[in-house]
């Protein structure tokens, strides 16, 4: 592709090249609306700037990524799993010298505006709920996208997953190997909205493949041991504390307590952390509780959580690679995980 | 302003009326550059879009704000101060519906183009270091912008900072008042790229004013204890693990040793209680430390760190409505902080 030129730019901005010239070199003499646009159009058309020092943009390419996700934009820095997710983004992006626009898409009518006039080469799609209208609006854009935690098994959409269900498997079967029989599940999100105890039949149906995948991991690592996946208490959580500790309550209210926890999530572990520190309840004396994710507060927990680790790092740098390199996969991308033991997890009360 | 439409966008992106309609209306028609380029031109004349739902725009307004930096992206995401700054942007920006672009600015001609060409309505600028260079380039861009944490005292800019001195002035009256009258500090940057001892007269003449200003606030709270604020050891760190471990060494190998140590953010007396429970050394038993910020980790801490908090949420809020109301300070605004006392801090050792 030829070099953008900054004729190229004055005339797609419809401005004369003395004023597109003004606009990088001297942009006090330049009304403000016409100077937003010719450095938009310069943007656009992948324009470099009036310095060659300053190339660092290939032709055609803005060089930013758009990271999207259908929660609020402070979703990105208040959850432990987009926090490191978006530092190993960000350091990818700074490698290269590109930028990131955050792109929250709450309501359909933003959805759709802000993923068409997000000024970037392409979109990683942050899933966790509203994946599907997230994907079917980014397709419609038209731009390079893979999207992670995409909750569903729609393996046509470019995308990095991992294997959820051997990483269940794995946390399962570690705890029958301590000892362990009596259990129950704190869950994400299966369906939409909602908060409660759940069937495993329900389950096995869910519409969130993340959910139901680690779920039918965790039965495959029980069943070896004896344990009837059919009679273990779920508890359906919306992955904060508030409906974590609903489903203790529910749990432990049961005349059966639980000795292990299978949580589908760090954050949900670390909230149950709390909420047994709370009670007196000692871990792993009295119960023992596997996260999944692998985020750092895990490692800092009292005690340290034992989890699932997703290679969360990788998982952000190669989103971005593939976008600014345009080598997206045919379908989704499974990376493993593995099963990190810390302490809390040991051998069920005698 | 009157509402700019369809036929303003066409015209300004150079094409007819019936490709710019069919760039939000029928996508797949149009060729992805023109699209780009008719797209960017609705951004910057502020086009509020084909659906009137979704007229979140306002007209001129591109209903972005954009977070710049000198340090690389991932800062937004791994400082504990910066996540706590962008949670409150963030949210502020969500119930706008605004996005944000994130800008690192650390070579100076990446800083020149990523400044000047981010499609946005103004700039918070996170100074930190670099924030002259930031400030006049943001400057020129001739868009509104606001400074944080610019760690100078040129009061022309417009910012939102904290009252620094008295801040630091309650946290070494509040251990004075405990009885200790032996001190260590552990500062953060005072000139670029310095790690190691530095002298008081150093501090008072130093370049960055958020360091010289907690320094003065803390001789100020000395004095009528009748501490020589002239005899205390004071190491220079860059904020990060490993020169506030030098620092510890430095201030620990001295003939007397400090009863307390006043360390001018929460990151540093974070890393602070990591060293010192490696070496069994007890907080408050032996020795009682102070932090500056208030971000949610130091809470969390074992133990909780004692600390001055500034009230960062209001900071990020403050700082997105100055700029998408267009109600920018005459200069820097000043917020106060509050000290608040945790387990970190207790009577010196007999």
């Amino acid at each position: 592709m030829r070099t953008v030129r900054l004729a190229d730019v004055a005339k797609a901005a419809g401005v004369s090249q003395g004023t597109a010239s003004n606009v990088f070199n001297r942009p006090d003499l330049v009304r403000d609306e016409v100077r937003q646009r010719v450095v938009a159009t310069a943007q656009a058309l992948g324009y470099a700037g009036p310095d060659p020092k300053g190339r660092l943009l290939r032709a055609g390419k803005v060089n930013a990524i758009g990271v999207a996700t259908a929660e609020p934009l402070s979703y990105f820095f208040d959850d432990p799993f987009a926090r490191v997710l978006m530092t190993a983004i960000s350091a990818a992006c700074d490698a290269r010298g590109a930028g990131i626009s955050l792109v929250s898409a709450m309501s359909d009518e933003r959805l759709a505006w802000n993923i068409q006039s997000a000024v970037v080469d392409g979109f990683v799609l942050l899933c966790i709920e509203g994946g599907t209208r997230l994907v079917e609006l980014t397709r419609e854009r038209r731009l390079p996208f893979v999207a992670l935690e995409l909750g569903s098994n729609d393996e046509t959409v470019a995308g990095i997953g991992i294997d959820d269900f051997g990483g269940a498997r794995a946390a399962a079967v570690h705890l029958c190997e301590l000892g362990h029989r009596r259990f129950g599940v704190l869950g994400i999100q299966f369906v939409d909205d909602h908060v409660g105890p759940v069937t495993p039949d329900r389950v096995e149906t869910a519409i969130y493949s993340t959910g139901r995948d680690r779920w039918q991991g965790y039965r495959a690592g029980l069943a070896p041991y004896g344990v009837d996946a059919g009679a273990i208490p779920i508890f359906e959580t919306e992955n904060e504390p508030k409906s974590v500790r609903e489903g203790l309550d529910y749990l432990f209210s049961r005349p059966e307590r639980p000795t292990a926890i299978l949580a589908m999530s760090d954050r949900v572990a670390l909230c149950a952390l709390e909420w047994f520190a709370e009670r007196g309840i000692a871990v792993p004396g009295e119960v023992s509780i596997v996260g999944f994710d692998g985020v750092p507060e895990a490692a800092r927990a009292t005690p340290p959580l034992t989890t699932v680790e997703q290679p969360i790092a990788e998982i952000g740098r190669r989103a971005v690679e593939m976008i600014l390199d345009g080598a997206l996969p045919e379908g989704r991308e499974r990376l493993p995980v593995r099963l990190v033991v810390r302490g809390s997890t040991g051998p069920p009360p005698a």
